[in-house]
């Protein structure tokens, strides 16, 4: 029976201090139930489920094994929910698979693991406009709860409500709220912040935008650009795209209570959408948050992951990448089918069986590509 | 020219300590501007309007004069948002008209002030059946707001979304919330609830509750306990009849995701509505938010204004009395509409007029009601 073995975030080291802690677990009991009946045996450590609210008796009764990290460890699979560190790599075997967050595109793991003769599958390099690939899909499901998420925050931190009030004592115009950004993240947010009555106008720079961010009852921000679009992810503009954007955006930001951008590109530097000129062309209480916030800049100007700042003219600035860690609960839920899928999608018979014809195999497997590429 | 003075929270003394600050104002400049055109001057101290976001400079567009305290407390008429503190008391002076947030009904106020030969108005206890009263109405107003962002507070700790998903990654079934109390607040807060997408149950004991709740799309608890109300206002309810709701309640609650509950009772302990057997039923994760905490205790047992605790099941217990502070400057505009409104009422060709035999003014004037009880 071929086994999955669910990492846990600290790869079972009681001494390692975890940055950026995730609450996300990558099966819930209920993936592995299914697993276990189509024969895949789940493996994970006490309490692996514990901060999205999985305990461990449900896995138990799901079919799970608690086994100790060293029996963990010899399973034929191994799910990372972050990139293996070195005491992790220490512990993989030849021939094991390795699925997860692996963050491939911008560090060496692609070459470490294939040099050690495994194979590494990096979940966010699905193909994601393979229609067949949606369930396996978790930028697409994760995406989705943050953009959720965003607008919750924001009308948390915001000194006036969303939507309009009509009463004896007056009315209440809805909030206006610009979002910056129309991919998976940026829709869920205008839906979202639609549903709270808020006024809605968006942005994006692909040019099919335009009718996505209409259909679903928000206002397009006409900044007359065009950009391409590749793979599904949004391209970086150019230097005179990016300058007359800003102008445009810079100006507008003054209208508005609430700005959400979502301009995340995988494996890059997120493009600056919201400059120094627009941070304090916002109102006294408007509150800017930037999903994309980094260490390396995101897209409002001085934004800082995690932290709430403010500008001199009173607005917020919200840096907050990690917004799926505020619902863990669902987040798990949807990344746990997503990796059911991925597992179904590879194993077949009892075996882990890849096909490098297949365009989704050959875009997830990163120790394919990197041979290829080798030319070896 | 009848003058009012907007007295600031700390009595213009910077050695006041303010407990529980409030951040609204009771006129913002529109109002200002207004009561200017109708000859009605208005007084006020720097940066009063500041933490609701009205500057000084729009109040003195507005035809606000900017004074020092001692000129503000010479004022014909002063507005409080608290009750006044013994400092404040001092500086009054005969045929004074005191209007604002008296706290009338617990409190020796009414003596004071009418032992001073002052009219003291409390704003909280108008008649709120009498139509022609409802833009004074500054219970309705901020009720309704700080319904709204009950849910927004308690959707922002939940650990799961309020809307149903349907995606590829499979199904999120829309999030389960209780609204106990189901007045101007409970209503808003069902409202908003259903906007996010929740599933949304209420009760209430009034016997027109079901009606109401259904109206705005909830599903109404039926506890088949009939009670009865009077001037607007949920009445307590008897040993029996709370013995017998607490125990539906208590059973109900493992069902819920979120719980609001907003009974409270002017001038009186609130309900215990969720007593520690009901506490101990909240599933891992369920936010439970008392809009009726006090330091006497609120509607959920064992609450804390201001707080947010944790029970041993891993449920969230959130004291939250104040919940127009988290929107400011709305409050501050629909309260300064209403207080607008009572002045209009009050000042008839540039004078206060009070008419005993109008029930308006008779319920608001607390040093007539008192004159009245005394038998003078």
């Amino acid at each position: 029976m071929i086994s999955v073995g669910l990492v846990p975030l600290n790869n079972g080291s009681s001494q390692t201090k975890i940055n950026n802690f995730d609450k996300r677990v990558m099966l819930t009991p209920t993936n592995v139930k299914y697993l276990k009946n189509n024969n895949i045996e789940v493996y994970l450590t006490r309490q692996v489920g514990l901060a999205s609210g999985f305990n461990d008796e449900d896995y138990k009764q799901a079919g799970g094994k608690i086994v100790t990290i060293n029996k963990l460890f010899d399973s034929d699979i191994l799910l990372f929910l972050s990139k293996p560190d070195i005491k992790a790599l220490a512990k993989l075997k030849p021939n094991q698979i390795i699925i997860g967050y692996l963050k491939s595109t911008n560090s060496q793991i692609g070459e470490t693991l294939y040099k050690k003769n495994l194979i590494g599958i990096d979940i966010e390099l699905l193909p994601r406009m393979i229609s067949s690939a949606q369930n396996m899909d978790v930028l697409t499901s994760q995406s989705s709860l943050a953009g959720y998420c965003a607008v919750i925050k924001a009308a948390e931190l915001s000194p006036i409500i969303l939507p309009m009030i009509s009463s004896a004592a007056g009315t209440i115009k809805p909030a206006k709220v610009l979002i910056l950004g129309a991919g998976i993240a940026g829709l869920q947010a205008i839906a979202t912040a639609k549903r709270l009555g808020a006024k809605v106008t968006a942005f994006d720079i692909r040019p099919n935008s335009k009718i996505e961010i209409e259909s679903v009852g928000a206002k397009f921000l006409d900044l007359s650009i065009v950009s391409e679009q590749q793979g599904g992810y949004a391209k970086q503009l150019d230097k005179d795209q990016q300058n007359l954007q800003q102008k445009y955006i810079d100006k507008a930001l003054q209208n508005y209570d609430i700005v959400i951008t979502t301009a995340k590109v995988p494996g890059a530097k997120p493009p600056l959408l919201i400059t120094a000129n627009g941070v304090m062309n916002l109102p006294p209480g408007a509150v800017a948050l930037d999903m994309a916030a980094t260490k390396q800049g995101g897209n409002i100007d001085g934004s800082q992951d995690g932290k709430t700042l403010i500008t001199p003219n009173g607005a917020y600035i919200v840096g907050a990448s990690n917004l799926t860690n505020e619902v863990p609960h669902n987040a798990s839920t949807l990344l746990g089918n997503n990796i059911q899928a991925i597992l179904k999608h590879f194993i077949k018979d009892g075996q882990f069986k890849a096909d490098y014809k297949n365009p989704i195999d050959k875009a997830l497997i990163i120790t394919n590509q990197l041979s290829k590429n080798k030319g070896e």
